[in-house]
Formats: structure tokens, C-alpha cells, sequence
């Protein structure tokens, strides 16, 4: 076997240098880029263009909180139980960013970056796109919220930041045009949701797809420690656990 | 049982508004706050002050990664074993934010607060709090590295930033003397390595201690959604295999 | 919305009485059934069969340890890094039983249940659902694996215990004939792997398709505690630590 | 360094045998041990006396299930947001068997074996062990519960069936004298409850300390297997998704 290589960064061993992806990092980053920055050239290998920076920050912030999620939820409940390891309640919340919630990020990105790459016309792709997915039975990623109706405020938000920056590209037309071609397919209205549009935006951005997820977690993961940090002098979970006790226990029919 | 009540921010449900900590997140965080400012913020319930931003960043960027070191051994073989749920691998990584890796600044930062919330001459204090310690037979957390002696480039790096930034109070000044009566106790000189300086900046900066582990997760997160990308494009999981297949097998003695 | 109701088990805070499925558990499970009985029984709902009772426990046993798999060397790098909480590294480690480890039980179950249920005849309903599979390029699960060739031993193992037991019915008929078609249509011998002959086994102890998967976190986790517990007295972890620090670190290309 | 070594079992790649600590599995294991054999086995090394084994299976049974416990409401919250990916769910509810929840186990076994091992009278080992808690005002593992009081009947239960199977050694008489000591030194009756009962039991089946909290984890996960299924066909997710959309956001004070 080949043996493997890393390019992400030096290890704890070698003490001679601190290297992140070609660059010093107590010289080159520490002190020079935000974390923001920091985490695009991470991922990515390359700097982020200054002008875009603040969405790339408006899109990590976005997923942040929203409340007492069932992420939250998850979260409080392990943090109470593991007094002096707040790490795993903070972890355990992020695990559920799948298929259900936030996760589908990547899906739309992934699929935005085809369409894009097919080079056909954006309305054609876009139709049949929504017209195979039908036929599949499948739902497209990004689109449907069970609140926010017709649309969601916090995709015309960062859709009017990105604007704002120049941000203005070939994934963001394609995003809309699919979601009037959804609309004209399914008969009914579906909601541009935050995640579909981080989709569009992460791709204009050159955030690849497939880390797209991961951006939610660390995003999801800030919030989570505020929730941590007030479940210890403000605990939720007590309540939880009484509402808990109160559903009903059946015998076998 | 009172009702429980969350300061973070306004449910999902509400589709009304969206708050986080008394702020529009809309029109007063998104756009305006960088990720970092929105973390501080979710946190601790205050503005950061812009002229300690940079000190912030370098703390939150500094524990990113460290070449393929546990958490991103676990990182990668989850992310090889469940392939399309990127986030389970990140956040088991981040499980390992305890005691032993990285998970000391909670501690430090403790200590800390402590010490000059007791009024005591530091001199004073940290000699008790060494002498303490080496009466229960407990390390200090904060100080030794396997690799890294005299110093830890990096808490010098970041030492450096704090002084550039102004950063420059009680609890650095306590954490030096520390150091000196922990060498002096002991009779040898032990790091003080980067959990240990940032206890003291995050104290500084006025960040609780209770969520120091909290950031660290955060931040090593952004790490390892980079090392679980690189491993699905270049694994190191097979040559983990390989190696633990050569682990010898032997009947009980 | 309707008010939850379970009907595994009564709440805690119930003092007047202790059941699982309609069972008081002081008289009627504990001291009456063993473990595998009771899993068997708080799944389904049902007693097993005394016969079939030990094919349920191979079953169980089957995919308890296979040494230093990934599985043992996630569980034993966190239970390295997190000593005081056992079961961190235990339940990460069983997190990877996904599609790539073992967790295609669940998959073959579902499709034996489905082709016995479909009424056809076993050979035309193999064929088409190979030759289908093969269109839509997927592949079967339980069949293939990286080291047992042409047999496992585990499978030949486990029907001889099934026949011994008098447990021979439809799906395990079905699992052989669809070998039979994989072969035939692929043109190459694809070994039966253990997880498929545990979705047909299990099919026939009526244990249901949507549980196997949680059979083998069950099962893999008894072999973790060992692992965990080998770990803390002559720890693997190190070695893997050096050998992760021995992979070269490369600049961008 | 020295090449690690196991003792649990042969590696995957070595296909010429399947040894689990030095027997063959496939003719000595398999087909001949129940499961809780199995994993008292590769625990210990040994194999558990057959009088002794049905108090094997009723510590094993015991901790399966309390109805919707954090746990559960964990396990269903994750299953909920990660169909197809059950094994998720389960692992992140066992996570929680730590020093709030079961997780004491361990405490509770390791104190008695060190009062065994001390050689000293027992009253005076649990005058003592009680006296010194008192003074570090620490709890003792074991006791206590918020519902059951004065005894725990699960606590009842399991003694009674060790005597009838005439597990009744030095372990089950200390938990006794060490629980009639704390009530004296404390003024109070304090519940042996079900996990200071099976330290003491555990103890007495040579089960080590170190691995209790790993058998919580076995059990628990058996348990939380049902709790997933029963989620995806009759949820308790969207009542306490609902629940936590009514907890009260208020802004800062």
C-alpha cells in the first residue's frame, strides 16, 4: 500500500514548524486571518476573497440558533447528565444535522454544481431536474419549511447581503430559476428554504459540497454552547423529563 | 414546576421574529457580525470589544488542527465507515475535547478567575494553589506538553497578539506567576502550554470558562471538517487498517 | 396534536408498579428470562420460542469482536483520551455501524421480508431483483467481503446452528437462491457475507428487519467493553498516535 | 516503543481462525454460549459458573428500560432526525450512562472491592468510608433516589434472586453495613438503589469495576433499540418538538 499523505497540516510531533496547508501558522494566521478565514483556507486550501468575506461569515452565522431545537433539546439533556464534559452534549446535538434537519446543504449544493457543469440552458436543466425528482418520487433538498410561508426571511436576507458584495453568480440564478420550475411542476408554492439558499451561496463562495454539512456544524455547534452553558444555571431539562413521565404507558393491544 | 425560560434566542415556531439575545438576528447580526463577534455574542450576551476581536480569532483559531492527531484519526475512520453523514465523524472527533487533549482550558480558566477573585497577593496564591496541588498529588492543568520544551511557540504567539491588542490584565499576569512557583515547587520547568495561555486570554476577554471546552469543540470542528473531506478523497483509514491488522493476537497467559 | 403513548415500558416516576410490555418486570422478566430473551421480548413484543433461542443468541454473538477493527480502535483512541467515562469510546464505536460495517443486516432483512412477502416464485423474484440491482448499479447487501473467500465461515456456521434448531424456512430458502442469482447474473462467486445470512436468520426468529442494525450495536458493544477495559491496563493507542505522526505531511501541489 | 499486543480476539485479515481470548468461536462459542456467557467471557477472560449465571442475566436485564428517560428521549429525538441511521440514536442515549444517570455502577463497585481488599472490619471500613465522604462532602455512589423510598424494589429483587442462587459473599454483606452506617452518620435513610446493588452483585460474579458502566451501556442499548422502533411508527418527537416551541425566549434582563 502507498503510504498515505495529508495536506492539511504538520503534526504535533514535528516541533521544528506549524504548518496549516502550506502557510505558518503562528506567522501566516494566527494574528492575520479570522476564524472565518481561517476555516475557508482550512477547507478549501485557498484564501477567500476579502470582498466575500462577510457571506461567508453571514452563512456560518445563519444556522447558528434557533431556539430550543430538538438539537438543542439533545444537547441539554446530555450536558445535564455529564456534568464536566460539556464537549459530548455539544457533539451529540450536531450528529442530527442529517437529512431532516440543515443537513441538505450539500444536497443542494451538489446538485447546483451539476446543473451548472452540465452547461445546458438553466430553465431546461432546471425542468428536468424537477420533472425526474418527481418522477422518482423524490424531494429536492432546499426547498418546503414547516413555518416560514411563502417565503423564508432569512434566504432574502442573505440573498440581499450577498447582492450587497457582488456576490452575484451563476449558482444563485440557477437556484431561483429551479425553484420557479419546482413551483410550476408541483402546482404549489415551496419555500426557498435557508438551507437551499446556503446551498447557492456556499457554491458561489467555492466552498465545496461536500463540506457543506460540516460548515453547519461548527455553526450549530456555537449555538449549542450558549444552550449548554444556560442548561447549567437555567436548566431546561427538568421540564423535559416531567413532560416525559406524563406520556401514558399502554399495555399490548 | 416553573415554567422554563431561555435567554438564547426565539423558537422556530415564531415565525414573527428571530432573536438571539435581544438582537434582530436578521438586521443586526447577520451582515454586521462577523462569526466570531456572533459567537462571543451568543455566549456571553455582550459585544465583544473591537479592539480585542483579533485576540479572540487567534484563540478560536489556534486549536484548529494539529495534523492527524486522535481526533482526526476518529474523524476520518467514522467518516470512511458512514459515508453521506459527514457530521458524525466531525463531531465524535470532538468528543475527545476532554481532560487529557485540549480539554484543560476549562480548568485553567477556573483557576484563574479564582485567583483574582480571592484577592490575594499572586505571589501568594499561586504558591498555595501549587503547594495545594502537589499535597493531593493533582496536576495543574494548563502546563506540561509531550512536545513542546521549554516553550509552547504557540502560547508565546498568542501572548505576543494579547500585548499587540492591548490585552494585558490580571489574569495574564497571574497565569506567569503561576508558572514560576509551579517550576519552583517542582524543581523542574514545565510548559505552559496553549490550553493554559488560553485559559487566561479567554478570561481576559471576559469569555466564561464553563464554555472555554465548548470553543475548543468549536473550533477543532472546523479542523476536522477539513480532514474528513481530505478523507474521502485520500484516505489514511486503509493504512489504520493495515496497521491494526498487524496488532499480534495473543491467548490468554 | 393527539397526546404520545409508548408501549415499551412504564415511567419512572410510576412507583406502583414496574412493566415492560405489559410484563411486570420484578417477577415476570427478572430471574425468569436471560438477557437475549428480554431483548428479543422488548423489541418484538413476543416471547422467542425456547427452540429457536439459541440461534438467537449465535446471532447475537456472531458480530461481537473481530480484534483491532475500526470499530475497537475508535472506541479505544476515546477511551484513551476520556478516561472516567467509559461509555463515550463504547457508543462512538458502535456509531459506525452504518452501510460500510455490518449494518447491512438491516438491508438484506428488509429485502428477504419483501421477496417472501411479494408471493413469487424465489427464483424469478432473485432474478429480478439482481438484475435490477445491477441496472441501477447498487449493490446487494450481505454479499462480498474483503477476506472470506468463497465462503464465510460464520455464515456456514451460523445455518448449521439454525438447522440444528429445526429454523429453516423462507427466507433463509430465499438468501441461498438469491446467491445463487447474484453469482449467475455478475458471473462471479460473491461469498454470502455474515451480515447476510444474519438478515435471513433473523427474518425467520421474526426479530423485524428495522431492529437488526440496533441487534448489532447491542452485540458490538459487549465486545467494546473489553477492548475499552484491554485499553486502560495495555493501550494500542500510542502506537496508532506514532504511527498516525510517521504520515508525511505534504505542502500544495 | 513495544508492539502492542491484544488478548481479545484474532484480527479480520487472519481467516485461517476466528479465536475470541483463546477459543475457537466458531465451534466454541458460537452455538454453545448464551450471549451474556459471550460478554461475560470476553470481559473477564473466564467463564461465569453456571449457578452463577442467571444473576448475570437479571444485572443485565435490570437497567434495560424505564419508559421515556432522558435517555430514550434522546435516542427517539436522533433516530427522528437521522432515519435509516438507527445505530445514531442508540449510541448517543448510552452516552448519558454517566455519574447522574446508572453510570455509578463502577463508584459503587470499586469502593467495595477496596473495602474487601482493605482486610479491615466491616463496620469500621464503612464507619469510615462513610465518615470521610461526609467530611469531602461527597456523595456515596449508589444511594439515593428521587422516587423510590424507602427501598428500591429492583434493589429486592436482584438479592433475592443471588440467594437463590446462593451468590451471597463479601461484597453483598459490605453494600448492607455501609448502608446502615451512612443512615446512622447521615440522621437520614438514604435508598440502596438498583446501581449500588449491582456493584455489590457484579463484585460478588467477578465482574471488574471498571467494566459496570459498560454493561449499563449493553443493557441500556437493548432497550433503546425498542424505543427507536417504536419512534418511526408511533413518534414522541413532534409532542416534544411542540413542548419546546412553548418554553417562554425572554429577552436580556
Amino acid at each position: 500500500m502507498a503510504s498515505p499523505v495529508t495536506r492539511i497540516g504538520s503534526p504535533t510531533s514535528d516541533v521544528s514548524r506549524l504548518v496549516m496547508r502550506g502557510r505558518a501558522v503562528l506567522t501566516d494566521v494566527l494574528g492575520k486571518k479570522t476564524f472565518t478565514e481561517a476555516f475557508y483556507f482550512i477547507v478549501t486550501g485557498n484564501d477567500i476573497e476579502p470582498s466575500k468575506l462577510p457571506v461567508m461569515d453571514a452563512c456560518m452565522i445563519v444556522l447558528m440558533d434557533h431556539g430550543i431545537t430538538p438539537t438543542a433539546i439533545v444537547a441539554r439533556l446530555i450536558a445535564d447528565s455529564l456534568p464536566g464534559q460539556a464537549q459530548i452534549g455539544i457533539a451529540a446535538g450536531t450528529m442530527m444535522i442529517g437529512e431532516k434537519f440543515v443537513g441538505t446543504m450539500t444536497g443542494m449544493g451538489s446538485l447546483l454544481l451539476e446543473g451548472v457543469a452540465s452547461g445546458k440552458e438553466p430553465r431546461v436543466w432546471a425542468r428536468e431536474t424537477v420533472e425526474n425528482a418527481a418522477k422518482l418520487k423524490r424531494r429536492l433538498p432546499g426547498f418546503g419549511h414547516p413555518y416560514y410561508h411563502p417565503t423564508d426571511p432569512r434566504t432574502l436576507r442573505l440573498m440581499e447581503i450577498a447582492r450587497e458584495h457582488g456576490v452575484n453568480g451563476p449558482y444563485i440564478a440557477l437556484v431561483h430559476v429551479l425553484s420557479e420550475e419546482l413551483d410550476r411542476v408541483s402546482g404549489k408554492h415551496l419555500t426557498l428554504n435557508v438551507t437551499g439558499a446556503l446551498g447557492a451561496l456556499l457554491c458561489e463562495l467555492g466552498f465545496p459540497a461536500a463540506a457543506m454539512r460540516g460548515l453547519a456544524v461548527v455553526s450549530r455547534a456555537a449555538g449549542l454552547v450558549a444552550h449548554t452553558i444556560e442548561e447549567a444555571g437555567n436548566p431546561v431539562s427538568p421540564a423535559f423529563m416531567e413532560f416525559a413521565g406524563e406520556i401514558e404507558y399502554r399495555d399490548p393491544e
